[in-house]
């Protein structure tokens, strides 16, 4: 009874922060979508109160006190699995702010907000130089963040662990390198493939208007709840927000349709997996989101193994076509589903295709371990940038808009994210091969339009598990397995040699 | 120097207070333009949970206690008029804020977010019902509200005095009989004029992409900074933001271009006296804009004066012909300037002429006053609203969501701001007698486009004035004399006898 009250008052501080969070993130979303340049510097006040008032509120001593008393009550054994989880979670986050100085976060927030802000400009600008100084303060800011969270670790590995718990260099390694291997192996199959996919096609001039109904209609057709999140266009794609007010961008291309329409499955990948957390866990630590790497399992499943899928389309090119008025009349349903997989070099991570995506990552991830290891400066990270992009992918870059300030996450000090990316790529093969088992025949229902019991599916599995699991645990109470890159590498293998017949 | 530091002290809490409500701001920005519906429930906690961080900040004893020790110490009287008012506007809203319970704030605050959703439901749907027990709640806790404020005064006597320092319903009386009175004589002399605006000329259908382009036009065109604020469309027009992100919002009607076109000219008089208060008082309660009937000054100025004004168009009708495609190519200068200030009686209010406007004031000023005397209940209003219309307009309400809930004032709790509107006709047709004076051939350059010489004026004297005087004062300052509705009520008079030829 003691206990129990000190539990539901950690339980309603928990509330309270996540009520600050959701509001940072509407300031953040606003920026990214709505702000007007000339308010940054405001904006950056704005977000540095709301930083600090969080950070004020984590680390209020009263939760540590309560959380020593709960652990070292002698009833502490009788709580439930669920509670025993939220208390670790609690006292995770508490540790890891009491670590940091609250002027610190003060000024770590407004940098970034600055930072996002010139990299906007210095990418529309193809200026690096606009960018270079924040982006030299942000990366010194992040290393300072992450040597006080653990001192006693390289600043990498600390961010490693923070963005995907028990994630490291050496666990990063052992899933690169055999998804190496074998993307490079694919890559040579696909290259000597007789197929050859016809770019044209994805190149077809799309009004933005009918790429804006697109948008809209394939949000519903994956089970995004339109009453209680939206869409709208921005620098780079992202979802924002949480529980029932979750916010999706995309970016149009007039000359490729292919751009919003896959960042479009992607982000609402994102936005289910936060609509459908547990609503009875909600404000509970253990009802937020589990991890970086399962919040990109969940948008990259929706964008490459359902949204680029043989069934999907077969259900689906026939209202495609039927959207797009008589752009696309005369295509054919294989030389569609060749060209929205086709396989080919390029420059933009989130346009690149699925097999040649983890290069990315990994050329990221070499990038940042060599960076905070040292060996480059941010002053060389252009040409670095372009000469492993030439040695990784074969191609050069044209422009630094279409090289390293591509991405919005190091403008935010967000180091030691990439990575999630292609630990998403594995979890969400391995759940696919789980449902698969489950359901086996899926891919009849999808190619009449059954796409529901593929987003249930993941609903009921991952999405309503929230935060009560590590990544691994939930992977292996999910599949029965820990994770492994095994299936993501079948995936792949069978998929292209399918598309590409070898 | 002991002082100056309570001073300082005083100023940064200032500052904190301005923060957290420029916040909430953009939240109330975002519920009204961007946020799903499905969200009210979450908002409405964010948006009580910032309302009771900013009471407790306003509430600080400290404040309290340094305002004392400021105003009790030998060397108070050497502090400037400037340091003066600051601290008197502190006490006001220290003394204001610490009389409301806590509980009282988050339950306000919780209910007007619900209500305003509410209230969008019923216009959209025409259903009172639905808004009704929601306005019950927001109209009780109004009364309660004034009560904590001032509980030796009847509660409408409370809230008109809140939205405008000083007024009474006595004294808006005084404002209201003669022009009333002024208003009747010159509909009668309307009435009998051989002249008839042409109506079909502003029902003639104009795409809203058009509008939108004429809508950001009119902007620049008015010197509002694009870099610092920006335009949406929403259910009901308003201002939002302050200094460097000012959001104003428009409505669009495809047969009624004049509908969004002088929305946007007023919500631009709003948002430039916003852009321009005294940036090196910043954050400091007298830099603060003065209050909402010098407000509606500037944007019934930019609205009513300037914006329907002969000079303006004969500058830019040329203008806006050519921008509207060949929409108006055949339409003649004499009947475009007597359609756009046709004076009609009309059920909106946001859309009516400048002669019957007051009447729309007056006709919500009496209701309220009623309602808070008890004499009417708000089950009875749609009812008294349609009879009043009847009465003081002579026009038949068509449905509800053209009558007693077109506004979107009360479904928030704003009893008391309405009357406001005609003072700031008031104001601003007296302050732009005084521009009239200074710059004797001012239509000379409107009619060559120099609009920038009239904002200009109204930027050195009223809005750079921030809140440095109380609104009677401020009028004496700029114009030399108190309030006096005779220069509304010449403004009107000579105005229309020109248009209509009496």
């Amino acid at each position: 009874m003691y206990m129990k009250k000190q539990y539901d008052t950690l339980l309603k501080k928990m509330k309270e922060l996540r009520v600050i969070e959701q509001i940072a993130q509407i300031l953040s979303w606003d920026q990214e979508v709505m702000m007007p340049k000339g308010s940054v510097m405001q904006r950056s006040e704005q977000q540095a109160y709301v930083a600090t008032l969080a950070h004020k509120k984590q680390t209020d001593p009263v939760i540590g006190k309560l959380l020593k008393e709960i652990k070292e009550h002698t009833d502490y054994e009788t709580l439930s699995y669920q509670e025993k989880r939220n208390i670790y979670l609690m006292q995770r986050d508490y540790d890891r702010a009491t670590k940091i100085p609250p002027e610190f976060v003060e000024e770590y927030t407004k940098e970034s907000v600055i930072s996002i802000e010139k990299w906007k400009e210095a990418r529309t600008n193809n200026d690096y130089n606009l960018f270079k100084p924040h982006l030299e303060k942000l990366f010194e800011l992040t290393k300072k963040y992450a040597n006080y969270l653990n001192p006693d670790l390289p600043a990498y590995e600390v961010l490693l662990d923070l963005y995907e718990p028990g994630m490291t260099i050496e666990k990063y390694n052992k899933i690169f390198d055999p998804l190496k291997e074998a993307t490079v192996e694919l890559l040579e199959k696909i290259k000597q493939s007789k197929r050859k996919p016809d770019f044209s096609l994805i190149r077809r001039k799309v009004p933005i208007e009918l790429q804006e109904k697109l948008s809209l209609e394939l949000m519903k057709l994956f089970n995004f709840d339109m009453d209680k999140g939206r869409i709208d266009a921005s620098a780079h794609p992202f979802t924002g927000g949480e529980y029932d007010d979750i916010r999706i961008t995309t970016r149009y291309a007039l000359d490729d349709f292919t751009r919003s329409l896959f960042a479009v499955m992607h982000e609402t990948g994102h936005g289910c997996y936060e609509q459908n957390l547990p609503n009875e866990l909600r404000y509970q630590p253990i009802g937020n989101y589990c991890s970086m790497g399962i919040h990109e399992s969940q948008s990259r499943l929706y964008e490459n193994i359902i949204g680029r899928s043989k069934s999907f389309w077969w259900f689906y090119l026939e209202k495609f076509k039927k959207l797009m008025g008589d752009i696309f009349s005369d295509v054919k349903y294989d030389d569609f589903i060749l060209a929205v997989n086709a396989v080919q070099p390029s420059l933009i991570r989130v346009e690149a295709d699925e097999v040649t995506y983890n290069l990315h990552i990994i050329l990221r991830f070499e990038i940042e371990r060599d960076l905070f290891e040292g060996k480059i400066s941010i002053d060389e990270l252009p040409e670095v940038w372009n000469k492993k992009m030439k040695e990784t992918i074969g191609i050069d870059v044209d422009k630094i808009s279409n090289g390293v300030i591509q991405d919005i996450h190091w403008s935010g000090g967000s180091f030691g994210y990439f990575p999630t990316y292609t630990l998403g790529n594995v979890y969400g093969a391995q759940f696919f091969a789980k449902l698969v088992q489950e359901i086996p025949d899926w891919n009849v229902g999808l190619e009449k339009g059954d796409i529901k019991s593929l987003t249930d599916w993941l609903t009921k599995n991952v999405h309503h598990k929230g935060n009560l699991y590590d990544p691994p645990e939930l992977v292996k109470e999910v599949t029965g397995e820990l994770p492994d890159t095994k299936y993501l590498i079948k995936h792949l293998k069978d998929k292209y040699s399918y598309l590409y017949g070898f």
